[in-house]
């Protein structure tokens, strides 16, 4: 038990932000949530078709993608400004005073360029730190932070930077003064042993119990590193983590609840 | 005489932007100042390049344009996301701690959008109020304010802005609790009677050179509503303005200094 005040941290994922009637919905319940609270967004799908209309080539190498120096532009312009401001002038219409930053804004996430090893994934940031205190004073003048999947390298690069990471890191980060809830939206109720099978949704999913569906081969792709992130940041003091779709902040929502 | 802090307002302009070499000359300038500051900029020309290869028609009435529903997701982009970003990152590099902001952010610029009387603009804002609050908590956080010249309206969305409006808006609700200093840069070494000679700076202008000058017509185009905001902002309270190219903040430099 602790007496800390509660924040809530949601992620919300690429195909939810293209879904305008879900992200609507999404963005409502967010609204009305009365604690404190952080979005994170990313908007990779969006990029990628603002960046073949553009002319530029999109380069994935095992699902992630590489951020060469016209991606990186794509990506300020469509994470830190299309989808970042039309996230707030909606939340500013439901009465909920955000503001929108990437990891540049008054230093909020400051990452280091990823070293080149088998792969060079250009300009992508591995965290370093979270400004918790920036983010802190926001929060006591009842401004919502909406931060885009963007950090920054002290040398003056914007660099792009897995969302699900960045909401880990904050919400680490965090932790040192808030009780922090975490939340990780997106298209489906939560993790599912079937990927085709919403019927097959792990409601409570301990550590024990991921590790025997890792051996099992059950979860892959885009959910280990989403889960591995979920475990790390219990490790580091979240006290809380769910996993699920757009309709997740709604009270007795379907969804998957991560514990140690 | 008075005894507030001075702050100095900088617009910088379109063209100004896009030149890269003259834009870090002018961020490591404006980085330097050491008293507290605000960064304006625009991106006309960028936006109407990237409206261009998105397959999307641009269209301008007498100089300005019609924003419609396609140039504010451009403008948006382009404005919010590519250059604010860019900036904040330099000048974050440059041991300056910006934070990129348009509008709706912290409900910062409110306006409505503009009445259609002869000619439909689409989406633009005249600014009706400015968040004077929010700006000097960040300030006084040593926080460096960068806006671009999007503004919000209260039904939830995001208005094209007029950037030398915004800026002399801003420095005018400002000037409440500050010294305002106000500096527009552009590609001129200020108001010239020959736009082809930069011998015809004009050094000093008041309001009643500026009436025989638009007498006699040696103004026009985006020279005047230029002029019209630095005359409405020194009627308001703003102490100090002048125009002038992206050596503007130097010690010395050619300029117009404009007095009432």
């Amino acid at each position: 038990m602790n007496n800390k005040q509660v924040l809530k941290i949601v992620k919300i994922g690429g195909k939810l932000i293209e879904h305008e009637k879900k992200l609507s919905e999404f963005l409502l319940d967010f609204a009305k949530l009365s604690e404190p609270k952080i979005l994170i967004h990313g908007g990779g799908n969006m990029a990628t078709e603002i960046a073949g209309r553009l002319g530029y080539e999109t380069h994935m190498v095992d699902g992630r993608r590489i951020t060469d120096a016209n991606s990186i532009q794509v990506i300020t312009m469509v994470y830190g400004g299309l989808i970042s401001k039309n996230i707030v002038a909606k939340l500013q219409g439901l009465d909920c005073n955000a503001i929108g930053l990437c990891g540049a804004d008054g230093k909020s996430i400051v990452s280091s360029k990823r070293p080149v090893k088998d792969i060079d994934f250009g300009f992508v940031g591995d965290i370093e730190n979270i400004n918790q205190k920036f983010i802190t004073s926001l929060l006591e003048q009842g401004i919502i932070p909406v931060f885009s999947a963007i950090s920054y390298s002290d040398s003056g690069h914007l660099l792009n930077t897995n969302g699900d990471s960045v909401a880990a890191e904050i919400a680490k980060a965090m932790s040192e003064n808030y009780s922090v809830e975490l939340y990780y939206c997106f298209e489906k109720k939560g993790v599912l042993t079937d990927i085709e099978d919403e019927k097959s949704l792990i409601e409570v999913l301990d550590s024990v119990k991921y590790d025997e569906l890792k051996k099992q081969k059950l979860i892959h792709s885009g959910m280990l590193p989403k889960l591995h992130n979920c475990f790390s940041a219990l490790e580091h003091g979240v006290e809380n983590i769910s996993l699920g779709d757009h309709e997740l902040l709604k009270d007795g929502s379907l969804k998957t609840v991560i514990i140690k």
